[in-house]
């Protein structure tokens, strides 16, 4: 039965991260009763994954060329770029329509007791980008965690001598979050970060 | 953007029903971060799906070559034939490797409301099955609910003629339910079927 087409679908999407063979059992009938190129046009996009992302060698964000259409873009804004940990931190920030400029993706943060030094982290070739073009300032969005912390420090440590803004994304209380409910610590960075209104 | 790889996998991946924007972007990531045969070798499998499943066209059931590997089994008792609703249903009672027969797919139970009457289900091809072979017993694994019910009935009138004895898959209280949390309808089959000890 090892050659069963419905049985090899199960056993396939079962090794996805979250489905389980019942899952998957109700994804492959699903996909059964679809039309052909359903499941033939989601298997492609999977059979040409690997072959078709690359690596911008300039912001290390996974694209379809490099440098990415994104970093070629000349409707954005080149002066500023955001520092994030992963590329999937770039779809948080677009989704909100209210950042214009590159990206940098970090490929990580700080963490010296997991061996994770600045030369494990894409930030000498942040530095040169720094160097190289005209960039004004270079908005760390790394998570507010303490690596994420310790690597906005150390970004703007060694960042801040060449003259280039660095600025960090605001962390407080969620919009949306009644105070009463709200998490300790984003309470506790709202009060030292409050404004004057 | 639409050619990065990368969100076209997410898009496609999220095409699956109870697979949202979110998970669909976990799991590309994961792909990614996976040796390209993972992602290759289930994206083949959806690929491929529909052009190697056939239906049985003596059980009904989703299989590589039609007749089945099942029905040609020489192993399998042909005595015996299970009829169920669905194909995964076969997969419920193989898993108990209590029963050793055949089995015969209908393809749903009858719902006339609906519109779903004998001829819509694979019956006359049952029946077909009995009077050709030598099958012995009829044991119906319909779903207990109305339609399951009233199919079991209209298979029961139909066959019992015949001299073919016709079972049922006996409901009443799940193993491990302690009776104060099982459902009205299981206890009441389990009154109805109650049995001498």
């Amino acid at each position: 039965m090892a050659d069963n087409p419905l049985r090899r679908t199960v056993g396939q999407l079962s090794r996805l991260p979250g489905i389980g063979q019942r899952t998957a059992t109700r994804l492959a009938y699903w996909l059964l009763a679809q039309p052909d190129d359903v499941a033939q046009e989601i298997g492609e996009a999977l059979v040409n994954l690997h072959r078709t992302a690359v690596h911008c060698g300039t912001c290390h964000d996974i694209a379809a060329t490099s440098p990415c259409a994104r970093c070629t873009d000349p409707h954005r804004d080149a002066t500023v770029v955001c520092v994030v940990e992963r590329p999937q931190d770039i779809g948080a920030i677009e989704r909100t329509g209210a950042f214009h400029g590159q990206y940098h993706v970090l490929g990580g943060a700080l963490a010296p007791l997991d061996g994770v030094g600045p030369e494990q982290l894409h930030v000498r070739s942040l530095l040169q980008r720094l160097a190289a073009t005209g960039i004004e300032e270079v908005l760390v969005a790394t998570d507010p965690d303490v690596e994420g912390d310790a690597t906005a420090l150390y970004l703007a440590r060694m960042i801040r001598p060449s003259g280039v803004k660095v600025t960090r994304l605001a962390h407080g209380v969620s919009v949306g979050t009644e105070l009463e409910y709200a998490d300790k610590s984003s309470v506790s960075r709202a009060l030292e970060n409050r404004r004057e209104i």
